[in-house]
């Protein structure tokens, strides 16, 4: 396959030592010449002087930042029909945000309408069926419980509760962190109900193992 | 721990399940007093007949739809300085999407930027080092890479490049759940660097093993 990769920063790099080790023909456009060229060296792949000689491939990846990326894209004419990866994160300055279409979320809606309570979003992420079953879903696996609050004695509280019924806690942030436990819990209920993988999944988090 | 749990629906009565199991002490609150009556049956919790008796909890779990949580929550009387215990997602009636605070993606501010082209979200929840060490995590761990679009042959043509790199692809459905991808790469990304995990972990699913 002919990928062209748009950027040359560590998701860049890094996507395209992996394309390119899976014998895939990797060109890069970057606005960082030097640095595409350094990763050209270590990965073999082509670094394009002009920006339309990349749109011929089968899949153009767009791996600038966010601000970047539909600047980036228009620099390569017509996209008709082409396949385009987008793997950007609309990341807010410090990183611990969303810039875009991520304003809320339903733990801050009631933390809001109920002054003075601690609110902590917790268990949104487990499906009834696994709380009917329990936390153990054999193999080792343990089903975690993401926990977001502002109050650390409330947290603290949740932690506690969760460690009583064997689910694993995991602490998830603030309580802005909401607007991404809901979705996490949208994108379960997606694999449970629209890919009909069935309800006895959970998200988690895998570290690697040296 | 004093725990009251409102609602007994699916959820509520999973979590009295649990929670009762555990050694604590559950009681419910629904307006649904016969399905309560029937869960405190299963579980030993108890069923308070008055909502303010619920407030004394050390904990206070909402488990109606978000649509009924404030309204129920307001039944309890002032709830200052009480943990409250958030279990709910803002869905769509479809279930297929989230109602509240999350209006549009990256992937789909690309997309409208770039018309004809056929945008796949993929690769944003995997952290660089990943991408630079590859998919494998030890102990049979592989890193998913989940992808999302509008166009079948686009998805399929990101799926066969996902594979040949060894990660394992994860169909995340239409392009509009970039929506919760994004926010499981931030949430990625607080846990590996706002909580100082690292960034040698990664966003999966489990399954239940028999």
């Amino acid at each position: 396959m002919k990928v062209t990769i748009i950027g040359s920063g560590n998701m860049g790099s890094g996507l395209a030592k992996q394309f390119a080790k899976a014998g895939q023909q990797v060109s890069l456009w970057s606005r960082n010449r030097e640095k595409a060229l350094e990763v050209a060296k270590q990965t073999g792949a082509e670094v394009l002087s002009d920006a339309r000689s990349g749109a011929s491939a089968d899949v153009i990846v767009v791996a600038t930042a966010y601000a970047d990326a539909v600047e980036a894209l228009k620099a390569f004419g017509s996209l008709e029909g082409k396949t385009v990866i987008d793997i950007t994160n609309p990341l807010t300055p410090d990183y611990m945000g969303l810039t875009l279409g991520h304003s809320t979320s339903a733990a801050e809606e009631i933390a809001k309408a109920i002054p003075g309570a601690h609110v902590v979003k917790a268990f949104n992420t487990v499906f009834a069926q696994v709380l009917q079953e329990g936390p153990d879903f054999g193999k080792g696996q343990i089903v975690p419980v993401f926990y977001a609050g502002d109050n650390e004695a409330a947290k603290n509280t949740v932690k506690g509760l969760i460690e009583s019924t064997g689910f694993a806690p995991v602490d998830a942030g603030p309580l802005k962190n909401a607007r991404y436990l809901e979705p996490v819990a949208g994108l379960n209920i997606y694999f449970g109900y629209g890919a009909g993988l069935g309800t006895a999944i959970a998200p988690a988090w895998i570290k690697q193992v040296k």
